[in-house]
């Protein structure tokens, strides 16, 4: 399953409906931003996220981990939790695994993360054991502060790194508080494909198997075969919606960059494969104009495409697993995606 | 009739099928700005303007005279056209009635207009009458240069600013072509109210009783109703469009600036007398967090909402004049928009 990110209460330039038309079941918010604007007790008072935004599919709810980490300034980390200044108004706030709880209560989403550090890949082992350790007692803690344990699942996540005994530690602890889903995180943070699928590979074994896996921030078509060959359910990823309001297409044939001026007269459609409005109703060269008059219809049709391309393709998958051709599957689309040419790395 | 404007092969922000959703039926195309991009040949080699944009009801294109008056540089005019430097990459270009016929052949909107020079309102007589007189001559030139007589009606445009006089003549110099409508130019320019509806008085009754006249650049809802009332048939604005994208929406109880403060925690709906998707999904509340976020899906409800507010004000007007009801809709339409309060010239 793969989840188009909604950071701010909206998936970027999309309608509700359109993500539905799409076959989008799942979309994912961004605690931290939505902490911040229009915050929790906001959407907590319109009647959850769901209401506010007017989306009746699933919604996944990140701890807000990640942003004080990437984004914010100024952080300090002890045992109790996060303090920093957050990036729109540099406001010092506070975020602990109960706050993080306590908001996503208010925000009422049906998955809920628990609060972990989000660690640089390479950072040493001893700092890595230090922290994974530590996420693991926030998950102990979340549990605990969890108000709502009926109406939202709580997932925990899984840290160490490249440390194969600190993974493993760290998925045990998780385990051992019978939690209804595990995220893998700290990966597809700079690490090579390589790497990210040897962790993978020593990680899922530790995790239920009757639990969801979810892997965050994941949304390369490549990615998205080697997590699912190893255990992986579920993926979200900024990626095909960031690159679509760049101008960039994923298509059954490889990226198209449709600002490239050969596209100007090409009167084909977006991807003759796909079904969607976007494809079925424009061509190369109408989207090319758009984008080339700064347009704000660029923008909604080229995620549209892209999303639909990723939500396909985990149709795909997903009809190919049970068909136990999942390996046939992922040769023949990584072939034509153009994973074999030189520009794969673009990919 | 009110034409949403969709300068550049989109009406911004709306895909096609949002348009048709809302009940337009009819869209304006700014022959200069796709004569310059993408190009006029391109669009031909498309297929034309309805298929380049994917819109299947019709569309009005004007004869590009509005922007190189308003909009280009060095623009020097004689009896055989206008000389200018475009404002996109300032290359010198040259606009005749021929041309623009050439160029709306090209686009294949179902009405077209003639060339006319876009005089200000408050020149000299001589000036004005001059100029009016060769904007006739341009229409008999038009007519004659016009290749798809049969797929494409050519309309006339009627000038002659504030002059009685010099409106009678141009008016019964057009209707002496027999063209299949008239627009009324030369209005909305920066004159008052009641001065429009002064030469409105005196310019309609020259004009042929069985066909379309239209009103270009009005979409306030007082001047909708003083115009329909003085025989006006179509108009077109990017009002509706323009304030959207801004965070003003018209709505029963006039305009909502959604930005303002006071409705971040409004959970009432855009307008409980509106049916669009954009009313009936989302409160004020979500509508001002997407504008102070600065989310692209605020200026696509926000434009839904507006146009489909216009629409709805004209479906409204066609069954009050069925019902010989258009002044007392006029009245109750304006007291309750706010016409007579003290802020009314913001409308
Ligand atoms: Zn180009
Ligand atoms: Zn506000």
């Amino acid at each position: 399953m793969f989840m188009p990110v909604g950071t701010q209460a909206t998936v970027k330039s999309l309608q509700p409906r359109e993500l539905k038309e799409i076959g989008s079941q799942f979309i994912l918010g961004n605690t931290y931003h939505l902490w911040i604007r229009p915050g929790d007790d906001l959407i907590a008072k319109a009647g959850g996220l769901h209401k506010f935004m007017d989306w009746d599919q699933a919604i996944l709810t990140d701890s807000g981990g990640f942003q004080v980490f990437s984004l914010a300034d100024s952080r300090s980390i002890t045992e109790k939790g996060v303090t920093f200044k957050n990036n729109i108004d540099g406001s010092t706030m506070f975020l602990s695994p109960e706050v993080a709880m306590k908001i996503q209560n208010n925000l009422g989403a049906d998955i809920i993360m628990q609060l972990d550090e989000a660690v640089p890949y390479f950072e040493t082992y001893d700092y890595v054991k230090k922290s994974t350790e530590r996420s693991a007692r926030w998950a102990q803690r979340a549990l605990e502060a969890h108000k709502c344990s009926k109406q939202q699942a709580l997932f925990g996540i899984v840290q160490g790194a490249g440390f194969r005994k600190l993974r493993e530690n760290s998925a045990k602890d998780l385990a051992s508080l019978n939690l209804p889903g595990y995220a893998i995180g700290g990966l597809s943070v700079g690490e090579s494909k390589t790497e990210m699928n040897r962790v993978l590979d020593f990680t899922t074994q530790w995790l239920p198997e009757n639990k969801p896996r979810y892997l965050m921030g994941v949304g390369a078509p490549d990615s998205l075969f080697d997590s699912v060959i190893r255990g992986i359910d579920m993926f979200d990823c900024v990626l095909p919606t960031r690159i679509a309001r760049k101008g960039s297409l994923m298509t059954r044939f490889g990226r198209v960059v449709i600002t490239n001026h050969k596209y100007k007269d090409d009167f084909s459609q977006l991807d003759e494969n796909l079904d969607d409005y976007a494809s079925t109703h424009f061509t190369k060269a109408y989207l090319h104009h758009l984008f080339n008059t700064n347009e704000l219809l660029a923008y909604n049709l080229a995620s549209i495409h892209n999303l639909r391309y990723l939500l396909k393709l985990m149709e795909d998958m997903r009809a190919a697993i049970e068909n136990d051709q999942l390996l046939d599957l992922k040769e023949k689309v990584l072939e034509e995606y153009g994973y074999n040419k030189a520009n794969a790395r673009l990919f």
